[in-house]
């Protein structure tokens, strides 16, 4: 597997991002990526009751179909809690992009990420399109790229390339994300593009795997978004042999999980107001989900969280996060190892001696910045 | 129902409090109180798996009687993730004072709070005891009080007064806590003493409701300590008709409410670092718990902590905290109402329509303060 780290778009596709006006300091707020063949689809959304419009509409495409060209996507405005209007311009953003690329509404996934509970500025939106789809071209994803940053202080993007069967296979995803970052999904979007040619089924369950040790493994502050979206697109231009399980599935599913992972971690190294990387290993669980459970409970700890801001060595709050995450878990068993909060990345490693198991889990410290950034973001 | 803001003994107890040379800053650290006849206990603990070694002696002993006659508490250091030795200490602590006393250890509750991880002076416990327990008197109580505080910036305490059938029965309760503060129970400990002729049953069903909506509904930071308790004596000094069920059961448990629930509010004006005093009430939820847990997914949510530390009216965080709380909530179902958040008591108003039921739960905003407290507490 080689990877790079930058967007290198795989065969077949094309992004542009263009500023619509709906971020004040005039940045770049809408993307488009798009296939010029149809792709295969998987896509996971949060697990917040309270969901975004354009979630609900991308879940009402899904059921018709798995087979999509274009994903839209807007900063600056979340258009949740914005009840069947925000339902309403969703779909319309859909639909001018439709329009436009001579393709179905249907066929166009649809996010917005920043402030909760205003109303789109769905005109902005509508004359920003005809440049915005004009301008589409393999160098236009470092564009679109930024146009999906809102917190982000840097773009997040890697490109994953393997070999299946003599065919070059690239992955490449870009994500966005820096608070209300907490698993299922974490608060992000993240979108993957890929020239495999892979069965759904496949894809699907490399998703599914991939997901769960990459993007519900990290925390920055236990609040779950009404925005998760993650979208991996296969449009099978590299005419690789059809993936479907054996050797080239998990060839693809490493690729896949590194890209995710990777895109995580760079979350993480961008959580707002952070001063430190943290790496939370638990080890000995009875299974993954256990040994995650405990993991989690550490990270959302805002007590551990300070402490390894102070560059503090306080073991009890470790102890004492485990002890209140649920698990049955007794005093004797838990044994704690952390590395020198002095540097920028810290390791914590706790065995709970209750099975084999063990998950990594990554977050951030909590920090003065942290509360600066989220007290005067409106 | 009288309502004193202090601390006033009721008959047969007394209490003190001296410097035993646990905190280094000199200040008040070991507080004993006593009834000079043997008292009803009734003792809530925290949920944290990981209980400190007080809790599990006192637990220990609660299963042998429910019988006691004084309540040993050092802060400083919490005697939490301190092993079998640990143990030993919270034993030997209750064996001193026991043995000065002239009662058996086994009456003997006793309690930690500060650190987490470190080692119980034992020594310097054993050496205070004689002057501690020589102490002991009605005004000792002040001295006791600020006893137990650790980063508490004021002291807590207050005093309730009823009437049963002629005789006056009087409730008075103190409590620490500003930090670490979560439900089941809240980080804190709180003691609670009543004159009051009560029988097992119905002390214990007072207690419960009474920490069901008191303690149980405030949060600063939802990270569970490991050493929460709360104790209730009664010793009957007051000859009372004895209490069991009806109108003089009702009469003591709103008393005894009234205690448990200002008592719980002054740990939430006293939380670390906060510039906020937050209510919050969910109403029209399915049950009280369903409102509880929903009002406490808003309280624990940093990134609404932090708005209201900013004054910023971000309604978006308080829909999200509320979806992401596992409620199974429709958008449209949810109606929010916030006062002015430039006034030092701000009040959150959420209906959820599901129901008839609400809970109020009290909190207080995330402030570089806090973090300041918690990054250098070692």
């Amino acid at each position: 597997m080689k990877i790079i780290n930058e967007a290198i778009l795989p065969r077949g596709f094309k992004a542009n991002g263009v500023s619509a006006g709906l971020k004040k300091s005039g940045k770049l707020d809408l993307a488009l990526f798009y296939s010029e063949i149809p792709a295969k689809a998987s896509c996971r959304f949060t697990m917040n009751r309270l969901q975004a419009a354009p979630l609900k509409v991308c879940k009402d495409y899904l059921k018709k179909s798995r087979v999509f060209q274009a994903i839209i996507v807007n900063s600056g405005n979340a258009n949740c809690f914005t009840g069947s209007s925000g339902v309403r311009d969703a779909i319309q953003t859909t639909k001018y992009v439709a329009d436009y690329l001579g393709i179905k509404k249907e066929a166009v996934l649809v996010n917005s990420t920043g402030i909760i509970g205003k109303m789109l500025a769905i005109d902005k939106i509508k004359s920003a399109i005809p440049d915005l789809a004009q301008g589409l071209s393999v160098a236009g994803m470092e564009k679109a790229v930024r146009a999906i940053m809102t917190t982000d202080t840097f773009t997040k993007a890697i490109t994953a390339r393997i070999n299946i069967a003599g065919k070059v296979v690239t992955i490449c995803g870009t994500a966005k994300g820096a608070g209300m970052i907490a698993p299922n999904m974490a608060t992000m979007l993240a979108f993957i593009f890929t020239d495999a040619n892979i069965t759904q089924k496949a894809l699907d369950k490399a998703t599914d795997v991939a997901v769960n040790e990459s993007f519900n493994c990290i925390t920055v502050d236990g609040c779950m978004s009404t925005n998760d979206t993650l979208a991996v697109l296969a449009n099978g231009a590299s005419r690789n042999n059809l993936i479907k399980d054996g050797k080239d599935f998990y060839l693809f599913l490493e690729a896949l999980k590194k890209v995710c992972l990777e895109l995580a971690k760079m979350i993480i190294k961008d959580a707002e107001g952070a001063t430190k990387f943290i790496e939370i290993k638990v080890e000995k669980a009875k299974s993954f989900n256990e040994a995650r459970i405990a993991a989690l409970a550490i990270a959302n700890s805002d007590l551990f969280k300070t402490a390894v801001y102070g560059e503090n060595p306080n073991f009890g709050r470790i102890a004492a996060a485990v002890g209140a995450s649920g698990i049955d878990i007794k005093e004797e068993d838990i044994k704690i190892k952390v590395s020198s909060l002095k540097k920028k990345q810290v390791f914590v490693n706790v065995g709970i001696n209750r099975g084999k198991s063990s998950a990594t889990v990554y977050t951030s410290d909590l920090t003065p910045e942290y509360i600066k950034i989220n007290a005067g973001y409106n």
